[in-house]
């Protein structure tokens, strides 16, 4: 297992090489996470001269759901530095600081940063502690290599598609009317919780009537009422691996016609941006495939600017299925799909999906989410 | 009331004018609460040279639990961009750059940003898209503002107390033997909420046996044994504000007497930082108040890198109580006092209260968490 962390590094290492550095600071916690195989608050990863260090401030936290680092890998402990509350709150510049004078240490010359995660405070104290160090910038390399999966993450994902599915199933069977959004959302998050989640992917969403079919919604105090078209969106975090599942209800026994018709729209665009899922497909036709089905009925306003995204050790990854987003899908990228329609005073539909990319011949995108698409009347 | 944040926005103008600097960008999510009342996601709040604005991405989210921004201040409205998934995640840079456009266009020739926040990329795209600014580091001055409170602030920490004391009672009167650590951390959570919380204030920590009295414990598939310590810190947001109640209990009849004997000895240290807080005592002194208690029965190695910590918009703010903390305390600081003692393989104790620094006249520090401290056996 530990030989896969290995091999991250060693891709990431002929990046940088290639491109003239001689080590590597990585800070960005999924990022340190994706290498290490475990990122305790306020590490540094760095990827030296002579070998690889994890730099800590205490020993990590060893619990399944943190990871625990890639035994190949070399741990520096600081002592803890009293920041942090009793709840965990992020620890100071020292691991960063420290992981750049090991650099030094190895005889490196130069270091390649993460500049869209380093601070600027945290920058000049590691050109302050290092002077000797040439700083240049990572960039999203990490990132990039994050995009395809292995079997072993998107495995990960499958299961935590289950556990948000079980949850979403049995909220559907119990009694929905006159619960506030709120509160269904907390049940849903102790749900995915009791299914072995180490939590909820991000923050549920459960919006009613009017606040139904709004993208990221925040839960508030209203309640279910009839004829409400309900709006769900949740994911679980199974072993650091987020997925996200969104369906849209109606509460009674019969959706109005408005409702019907635009559960069926949103239906048909959600299906033809699934269906265009494919190796070689370009992010911004994805994208298109499911917009037009709704700019063509009149909704070229209400719509969200994404219509789907990249999962993985975030909830939002790249790449970003928008209208001008460049780039191609490859096989075993996991992305959402999730066209939604807000209308204001009235409410909406969002159906969101997380689906594997995979050939034809391997049977097409794998949907991940399996809860019913039709739409059920509670 | 919104008076109050364009006094605040006024000394902090005072104060990076004196610095010779024309305008300043804050983007601190809390700072920028503390100034314009509210945060959206992904917002930047310019202090121009003519008027000050709240650089947004979309229009805010206007519940109360998010704040709505003063109304005094201007905002202005980026189209949204594409970034964030059904989750909220954080936005690109594009209020940061948009912020710094407009104060070029308000004749500012110089701009201090808040350099321990904003990244490396995001301080060069400043400097790129509005070469003429001179940009300078703003650091620390709005946290500095925050550390004393108004009575406006101290009374939302107060219903925050409140909300976590009842919390705690109703799970006290629950049967614990056999539960999970998890359970009954989600449990408290959704008690939080229950009663008028935002939500929690910080990941709820509930530690049984051997990992009772370990600072920042994450919950874990362990149950509550008879005998056991069992210690739990959680703590309210309301309104923005963030508190913090830690407690130790025993599980069953009869507690043993090394528990006794090391409850009272916490017990003792947490009075004794409690009763030396007040205008003018050094940081330095209230940690040692509580620390030489624990030092001199013995417990040197065992003990937390620092006493307590203030608390406000964020769980974790300035002062620090820590051995080296240079400063002293005014009234109407609120702090936490939470020594605790956590014996490997045994467990231990921590006793956290929130508490505001009031002078001698006034009655002294107001215990704002007032849940029991005697050794409850349950």
């Amino acid at each position: 297992m530990s030989e896969v962390y290995a091999t991250r590094r060693s891709r990431l290492r002929d990046h940088f090489t290639a491109a003239g550095t001689a080590a590597a600071l990585v800070t960005r916690p999924a990022n340190v996470r994706y290498l290490a195989a475990a990122a305790p608050q306020g590490s540094a990863l760095l990827l030296g001269k002579r070998e690889d260090l994890l730099v800590c401030v205490g020993q990590p936290d060893d619990r399944p759901a943190e990871g625990r680092p890639d035994e190949n890998l070399r741990l520096h402990v600081l002592p803890p530095n009293g920041v942090g509350a009793c709840g965990a709150v992020g620890a100071g510049g020292e691991a960063v600081v420290a992981a750049a004078e090991l650099a030094v240490a190895q005889a490196a010359d130069s270091l390649a940063v993460e500049e869209h995660h380093l601070t600027v405070t945290r920058h000049r104290a590691i050109a302050s502690a290092a002077p000797a160090l040439r700083l240049g910038d990572l960039g999203g390399a990490v990132e990039q290599l994050r995009v395809v999966k292995d079997e072993e993450e998107i495995s990960c994902l499958r299961i935590g598609a289950e556990i948000a599915d079980q949850a979403l199933g049995e909220l559907l069977e119990s009694i929905l009317v006159g619960r506030t959004e709120r509160h269904l959302a907390l049940e849903l998050e102790r749900r995915l919780v009791d299914h072995g989640a180490d939590g909820p992917a991000f923050a549920t969403s459960v919006a009613t009537g009017p606040n139904s079919g709004r993208r990221g919604h925040r839960p508030t105090d209203r309640r279910v009422e009839e004829g409400d078209f309900l709006t769900v969106c949740l994911g679980a975090t199974y072993r650091g691996y987020r997925c996200e599942i969104g369906r849209t209800f109606v509460i009674g026994t019969s959706p109005a016609d408005w409702q019907v018709e635009l559960y069926d729209l949103v239906f048909a665009a959600q299906r033809a941006g699934r269906e265009s899922l494919a190796p070689g497909a370009g992010y911004g036709d994805v994208d298109r495939a499911a917009r037009q089905v709704l700019d063509s009925a009149g909704y070229a306003e209400a719509l969200p600017p994404l219509t789907g995204h990249g999962v993985g050790l975030e909830i939002d990854e790249d790449p970003q299925l928008a209208p001008a987003a460049m780039g191609k899908l490859d096989a075993c990228v996991p992305v959402t799909v999730e066209p939604g329609v807000h209308l204001p005073g009235r409410g909406g539909v969002r159906i969101d999906d997380t689906l594997v990319v995979r050939p034809e011949a391997d049977g097409g995108p794998e949907l991940l989410t399996i809860t019913t698409k039709e739409l059920l009347a509670l």
